[in-house]
């Protein structure tokens, strides 16, 4: 079924053009021209140039092979065949959003489960996991997350108790919101076998009381305790998370993500997916650590599959847990703590991955929050890149609170800070909490990573925070939150400008995936992903750039996603 | 590159035509007509038609979708137009031969590693240990098999020191010619932390000298000591081996083939090659168990891929062991040996296993060699049967020693028994020893079975036996091993005739893949896939028939191999 066929109620009028009007074809014996693809036209057309420049056209024509054929400038003259036309009828038109760093299959089981995101308060997280243990009697055990005991003011990590008030019955796991801590009631603690005996791995910290008595939380490496019991999801289930989650892409505006630690599971779910043509958002893959990368890809970069719907391009490390968590590892102890939070890996041991994985090629992404990580990750990259040369792209995935001292090596190696700007306004506060002021200077530090000559890529880290790509934008030329705090912004020397923001989450995505000769801006050659939207990024005032609505989302030249 | 390019030295004229030589182009302006494909003339064609029956053809041309397009009799008018002719010189050509039972990666890893089969001493071994190790540096663990004292005539197993004379220095593991003992260097030994200290596991055995020292050898369970240090294959080591093993079936006029058995890591391998168009052979998947099969295939039969090159079609779950080690599983005790042999699986667990599968829609095929593993095989199949409906093709693999009693259920619900007439010569004397010759009437039963109902697909059990089809063309229609043992043929009225042994190689294991819509004969439509070779079948005697070589191989209307 054509992308056409399947999307009844389109916003805009669609006109199937077998001939144009005005061709008077008795008069003319010979065959016509072919085709020349579809033209969209009338729109509000912005795209960034190869060079970081704006360009603005009113229509665009695609070819037959689902790529940008031409921008057209409003006097330009039209083609007369054509497959089809479509009027835009003034709405912009931009190029579809690339998220350089989510989790696709995480996403779409968080909207399959308990989502507990939007919850302001233990009480409130209490009423709706009793609601939806009533409306799920399957499967036995419940599975959520979202939950932010800061959000909630709670003071503390939640407990089993809190969860044992309301099911006691049934295990139920919990994922904090940064994926950073696992909340487990006493039936799941009973099922995965946790005592007061149950020792903390390395790497991890399992939340007790006075006694030593596990009280329900358990942090970073110490989540994998529980995890163990929890029953895989069967296979309809991925299909349907994965569903779902393109589903959330798309409407967000999003073409192409990257995901940010596929796992052997997850890579068979999306082939499933691309053999059966229902992969409708592009995946670079990053896979979660060596033996997902090597088992999967083998010996190099996998082809881009199914139409540049899919590829393996490297491998994700982590150095370090999360800031809220207290993962995060730092140069000096937590300003609230006494920890440097968690190593994650020795630095014989991180450069021995890197290598593993530069040796067949694959591109090696390096999660890094604290400074510390981020300096043990610019250490290992600076070494490991002295044998492995050439077009690297090494990654730091959030490098997000940097040594200043440090701002410069990203520069020097040319490598890819892939940051989140929603991070910012959602961490701002705790982050001041967590660190004090005076370790603030390299924190979310978007302007001088330009400046120091890093490439930087924007994404949201969903579904730790939001797929919707236009909070981010907002986020990172003003540094406010939704509510406007603080007004004027956090350290607004670090915002960027809206055409470096819309670059991180297009050019400078494709970039950091090695997709640029195919995706990211609306040149010809390049694949047609674009979106229609209610407003002008370019212009709107970060406030009404926040609440950008997207009516359609296409893919390769086909619609495949509308707004109902 | 085409198949052409590929392979120089082509055996037979290929003339690539841009017009007939008898056109006169310059007195007819109108366009010529488009091609009608390839052609191969001059052939001495032969098929199965879908009813059994015998088709004969001289010209055979090929769509240009790589289809078969048209048979065409001595008579019959050649196409002008066409993309390449080819004179075939009066060659047999006849379907490529489907092996309905193989293990595709084990055959590739038994030709890279260190084949001792031939050798006839342990000098000899050792000569040809030292020239392996010389040749291959890398892997640093040297693997290898195919040794036997006996042979050897060595009054002893050979030892550590035996092997630490030629490679002192890197790790040597070898396997007897059966499978139930490994030798080990010492290097291989120090890995694994095998010392004096090591016991002897239950159902195993470590040989030692007088001081209780291990010597090298590790007979049955004592094995996997050994085994578990040895480091799994690289990925390009399980490349490699996957493109040997496609060379050797393609090379014994394999164009098809079940892989009885693939893990998780084994369908990305082929995946691998199939994304880099490096698959030439058609794989038909069977899964290593349940959870390959879920992870992998999901929610059903995955579409076919790459051309019709690869599928995932069912489970291969396991009854019992192998008659040579008294694994098959006996009614009644061995006739050598107070042991009625190894039942896997418990009534209640085969079902559910069965019916997990097929709840989804996947095709069950149940190794079961003792005629116990066989009766309670049927007694699964017919009750899951009552629930899952339809064209289920229950299969049973080897289908070796069945009790005449329950030969007539096979027919009875449409079973399928995909047998090895290779394993029918090489054990008949064993099975009489096992079995005692009043326990013989339903073995190996290939005639009685075709007139139980039963669909026969045949196949060799590749690396067990070699995959070479003709052989078992030969055992099929005779019985009697290379030796022309026993004259006459091993209980002779269970031979079947060579159309009804080329069916089971073409037509019969096509539909025991669900793939006769596709492979399995030379019919318009179905896939161009043919052998040439060096005689007919249809009249050669069995030990001519067993020597047959092939020439070329096609798949796809694509010539993928080629004798040097």
């Amino acid at each position: 079924m054509s992308a056409f066929a399947r999307l009844a109620g389109a916003a805009i009028a669609l006109a199937l053009i077998a001939q144009p009007a005005t061709a008077a074809r008795k008069r003319e014996p010979a065959a016509p021209p072919p085709n020349e693809g579809g033209l969209i036209d009338n729109v509000d057309g912005l795209t960034l140039d190869e060079d970081g420049r704006v360009r603005r056209f009113t229509g665009l024509l695609i070819g037959k092979d689902g790529n940008v054929k031409r921008l057209l400038a409003a006097g330009d003259k039209r083609p007369e065949w054509l497959d089809f036309k479509l009027d835009g009828r003034g709405r912009v038109l931009m190029p579809g959003l690339i998220d350089a760093h989510g989790h696709v299959m995480d996403l779409g089981f968080r909207a399959l489960r308990l989502d507990l995101f939007a919850t302001t308060s233990l009480a409130d997280a209490q009423n709706a996991l009793g609601r939806y243990a009533r409306e799920h009697e399957t499967p036995t055990w419940i599975q959520g997350g979202g939950w932010n005991q800061e959000r909630w003011k709670l003071g503390r990590f939640p407990t089993a108790a809190d969860l044992d008030a309301v099911v006691p019955d049934r295990p139920v796991v919990l994922e904090r919101v940064d994926g950073h801590a696992l909340l487990a009631n006493s039936a799941a603690m009973r099922e995965a076998g946790i005592t007061a005996a149950t020792k903390d791995p390395p790497g991890g910290r399992i939340e007790r009381d006075a006694k030593g008595n596990p009280t329900g939380t358990f942090v970073d490496a110490a989540m994998e305790l529980v995890w163990r019991a929890v029953p895989a999801p069967l296979p309809r289930e991925r299909d349907e998370a994965l569903a779902r989650a393109q589903d959330i892409l798309l409407g967000s505006g999003i073409t192409a993500t990257a995901d940010m630690g596929t796992t052997a599971e997850d890579w068979n779910v999306y082939r499933r997916a691309g053999d059966a043509g229902r992969l409708r958002v592009r995946l670079l893959s990053y896979a979660k650590g060596i033996e997902p990368l090597l088992a999967v890809a083998g010996t190099g970069k996998t082809p881009w599959l199914y139409g540049d719907r899919l590829r393996m391009v490297g491998v994700k490390l982590y150095a370090d847990g999360a800031l809220g968590s207290r993962g995060a590892w730092l140069k000096h102890p937590y300003s609230d703590a006494a920890t440097r939070g968690l190593q994650f890996l020795d630095d014989t041991k991180i450069r021995n991955l890197m290598s593993r994985a530069a040796m067949d090629g694959f591109q090696v992404a390096v999660h890094a929050i604290g400074d510390a990580a981020n300096a043990q990750a610019l250490g290992a990259i600076e070494e490991v890149a002295e044998t492995y040369k050439g077009d690297r792209r090494w990654r730091i995935e959030h490098a997000q609170i940097v040594d200043p001292a440090d701002l410069p090596r990203f520069g020097r190696t040319g490598i890819i800070a892939s940051m989140q700007p929603v991070h910012e306004t959602s961490d701002w506060q705790m982050a001041g909490t967590r660190l004090g002021e005076g370790r603030l200077g390299g924190a979310y530090a978007w302007a001088t990573m330009i400046k120091a000559g890093a490439r930087l890529a924007f994404g949201s880290d969903y579904p730790v925070e939001s797929p919707n790509p236009f909070p981010g934008l907002a986020a990172a030329i003003s540094r406010e939150d939704a509510e406007g705090q603080p007004p004027g912004g956090w350290r607004p020397q670090e915002k960027v400008t809206i055409e470096q923001a819309l670059a991180g989450f297009t050019t400078g995505a494709a970039y950091a995936g090695f997709a640029e000769d195919r995706l990211g801006s609306l040149t010809p050659g390049k694949r047609a992903d674009f979106i229609l939207v209610d407003r002008n990024p370019l212009t709107a005032a970060p406030r009404e750039l926040r609440a950008t609505q997207v009516y359609e989302t296409w893919v390769g030249g086909q619609r495949v996603w509308i707004r109902k």
